[in-house]
């Protein structure tokens, strides 16, 4: 984090009196897929990030307005190729946007490297090496480094965060389990495995043309997909603390962005949902609505906002919640530059405090 | 059922040898919603129907092609106003696909005219008036016709459908839950409410343009809505024989057709879910996937098929269950024209035989 | 064509006793795309097709139902490897479904197996080898089946269909500007390129998963594409007897299926279309609409149906044509079927009788 | 325009110590229909703008929060009841999004009550009264007002705008047509109408429920509307200098937000694209794309970018034009903003400068 003279100093019409001396946080990111596009996205919107490189092997030497035609004359940028150490001198902070399973190496360089690091995949996410293993299908090189990784839930580990070297950003499928559930858990217990089916709009699949997703295959299609070996379900348990099993199913419907999330849980007690969430009254960003009400992902498409809403039903003893989110934004990238700001002392909502794209 | 000269004699062009002295059910539909609209669409495919009237308070005395341009050069009808003895008369059976609640006086006027009627909507589902009047709320007042209505799953009442005067057609998200769930229920018990959280498209809504179902609303959302609450909870849990508790929770997703319903089921003991289902293996419109195949809505869009997948998963003791039907042809036209095939004695698969629109 | 004892013999429920004895017509199928897929939809609703064989090389030796599972249960055939002499002998047509360009050989195979065959590609539409070799970029090494080959477009081409042995379908693009500009240009002349501006569903792009058809990448998405160059030009203006130069701009939106044309006709004198279309009044798939009342995909979708709305700008002195088709209905493989009952001699609408599906 | 102490007193987390004295304008948006809410959407995100009132009947009394739930958090503030002269006491600026017509009457009561007022809808556009008769079907009632009013298209009227009171934003379709033809017909000449054909997302019918654009109406269909007769003929023609004629069909197609216009051109000599647009270099919202490459609505959706594409056809003569815009951010709120910051003195980019939402 430095003094620079002028903010965006690429952009040649931009003079805005406001800007001159302010201090920015210079970010890299290393990808060109959903995520990092939508961190690209966000570096254009936030006052005091400015992005100044872009790595990616497959695009290296273009133009990124070549590359991703919605960033012209948005990001006057080059791609570069991937070079840890001199990413780690002209960045505050790297966000890596590879796919999982590649991003190991790629974070281990730059961590080596001394830079602070954010990582969007899900290779730093399981403390249990043995779990990661058995739902990645694959050896984790870099044990060290996940000892040191912070999970980068912004409402639960914002002292963590401060100080974090290496943050790996939370899956979003998780996100939209772990927000609603923790302070139910705090309030109450369960003996059976807590219900969760999720549907998610198919960005969360990545960019990666195929079969499944083209798209006279996946409009007006449903389905659901990997029951019960999802590689979150560890996840999720993993920061439910292990208080309770869970049977997590996703689904795919034909939408772009959006998780909608719906929770069957069944509690041992009574419990009380007003309590539970009273914890989250000044959170910026999740939106806990009155009982009966119900979120939906059109108020949080483009956003990073959670909506969490619940009802009891007392015929079979069950709460039900359902949470809202959109899996880019509040899912992935929203996040990103939460945690971006907590960990270079800016308010958390600065660059994220706005509303979602409806319609 | 008579027979007839020429099976449809309106179509001037039509002079295929093969249907001259066919028999043929003359059917009259009351209504232009989407339930009477694929009717109209299957009354055209099938060999052995003729579409002779339609009725509408709405559309009366405009040529049906005017009304509904799909049918232009398909059905030259001119909607008539709703007549029940007319109707009777020149019918050998009604379809009523008016919303749920009219269709209470539209089913006795045509039963006490003497018509065989099958009725799309929920009025005579259930049997217990109670529970009518509570999820319905409304009185009803035909509760005689309740008790002669055969509830019209086919495969389960197959029997009593050859002689029904009156058919309750079921509803759509009920067919996707009753089929996968009665021959599990047959071999194993639960104590636990089974979470049966279901997605549709937007056509299970009906045809009324509504805030919430407005093209820029719906499209890109996801919502979840009558938690606990719907009207199909009592209708699932009749045909389930009141052997367990449902927890029933409907999400809409922004597709026109499709039903995919997910149902997680915790055995008492132990469960064999390929002997369950072995009786469903003679069923022409049940397919029951081998373990581990999931069915997509895609492969029964536009066909009679309920397509059943189905998994256990070890870790959390649960049954898993993914059912596919078209909620407007299995789940509700395409079950209809297999009772009718049922009740005049042809072969079920009649008029149905036929895959789903894919792409 | 022969007559065999029972019509479906693979289907062990089917038991009507009107179809003993019936005439069917034997059809093989080659390729497992969209056009292919189509042709499997529309055999199983026909009364007088008997899908008898599919080969494909990618998917030789496995049951259909897997290799498509929305045709479990419906067809009941094992994928064979390409044989042209095996195709020959045990069917009555064989049509092709395979990408323009592989069509060629295995077109020829056929032929001079003796099969009479239906090519759903681009291969032998252009009677100019020149303008082939230009717009489709390659050497055309079958130019004597090209002499042969019979344009598919039932209402232009009835009477040389009847014997045809080598019919090449239209393109879906072309069906909806010809069938349209044919009975005007009957009528009037122009000076001025015709402005065609198409929109078409994303299956007319194929079943091959790209980057530009990814899901995420389409969804919400509308482009234009081959400005000026795209292969449909020189088969529109051939089978407009060259009688105009056309100007075609083919676009992409985000649904599956259907195509909307919008042409601006710039006559030189008076032009009456009332009078024009009058030559379409005994067609059984095209349906012109009142002056003033327009065509919309939804009222094809599914059907064979081909509408054709128009209006007059008195303002600019242009008459304007809108047209709808469903592109792999009317627009590949309905038309295909609607040219094999004319060279089996049945009635052109059988099989094809039935209305779009609408929703 | 005044200072205040804190940008945006009622957002009690935000402390960012950038924002303290800055120069604000408080606006104050009449209406709650989609370019009301993308107004709303973009003054959370313009470090200048502060939204001070929204004036709505039907919603007056009411948490904006609870009107419309994407905005809660974001905007602290009750919904009121409009009040002319209390809105141009508390406003810098007033933006009107009630539907065409309805803005006459409360466009004129603020001017009345000196206050600067932006108006997104049509009413005050036209120059020619008995054009706006004609087309608008109404007569107008505030021609004063239509006299003083300033076109909003920020590249053609800068100059205007600084010191406009009243500025009507132009319509969606006719940016797209505009932009890409003026320096076009700065360069070359037609005696050919000019044909656009253009293709609009759902959104640009507004918020009201409809049949037409009910969920399962308008998903998978197609159509055009309004040939020859649409309100944006004459305001294309008027902002073209009378300089041609234009044939304006458009088409809807099943996405939210977006136009793809297609523009062919038939120009009566020599043209050289090239040297035509050059005049755009220093546009900051007008990106024009080498010849070859084509604009689509994914690399604009959310944004304020107008992305033009074109190339010539040599074996037509014509030159075929393809322009990109979001209909709700350049087509409307976007291009207010860019006003807005002309109106204020502000760097024009203020607010905007971010990328389109993609996927």
């Amino acid at each position: 984090m430095r003094r620079i003279p002028l903010r965006r100093p690429s952009r040649k019409f931009y003079t805005s009196r406001l800007f001159l001396e302010a201090i920015v946080i210079r970010i890299g990111i290393v990808g060109t897929g959903y995520g990092a596009r939508e961190m690209m996205r966000l570096a254009a919107i936030h006052p005091e990030i400015a992005l100044v490189a872009v790595a990616s092997t497959s695009a290296a030497g273009k133009p990124l307005g070549d590359v991703l035609p919605a960033f012209r004359n948005v990001h006057d940028l080059t791609v570069e190729t991937f070079d840890a150490a001199a990413l780690a001198k002209k960045c505050d902070a790297v966000v890596i946007g590879v796919p999982s399973g590649q991003s190991i190496s790629v974070v281990s360089a730059l961590r080596d490297a001394g830079a602070r690091v954010l990582d969007l995949g899900g290779d730093f996410r399981l403390k249990d090496t043995a779990a990661f293993e058995k739902y990645y299908k694959e050896k984790h090189g870099a044990a060290h480094h996940v000892a040191e990784s912070v999970y980068g839930l912004a409402p639960v580990y914002r002292e963590q965060l401060k100080s974090a070297q290496l943050v790996c950003v939370p899956g979003c499928y998780p996100i939209s389990a772990i927000l609603p559930l923790r302070p139910i858990l705090d309030h109450a217990s369960t003996d059976i495995p807590i219900v969760i089916d999720a549907i998610s709009g198919i960005s969360g699949a990545g960019r990666s043309p195929s079969d499944g997703y083209h798209f006279p295959e996946m409009n007006e299609n449903l389905k659901a997909y990997k029951l019960g070996v999802h590689q979150h379900v560890p996840e999720i348990e993993q920061e439910l603390g292990h208080r309770a099993m869970v049977q997590f199913t996703p689904h795919v419907a034909p939408l772009t962005r959006g998780i909608l999330t719906t929770i069957t849980f069944r509690p041992a007690g009574a419990i009380d949902p007003v309590a539970a969430y009273a914890s989250y009254a000044q959170e910026p960003f999740v939106r806990v609505l009155p009982q009966g009400q119900l979120p939906e992902v059109k108020h949080v498409r483009g956003s990073n906002f959670c909506d969490i809403g619940w009802t009891t039903d007392a015929r079979t003893g069950n709460l039900l919640i359902i949470c809202a989110i959109d899996n880019l934004m509040g899912g992935t990238a929203g996040m990103a530059v939460q945690c971006l700001n907590i960990m270079f002392g800016l308010d958390e909502r600065t660059g994220l405090n706005f509303a979602g794209m409806a319609p």
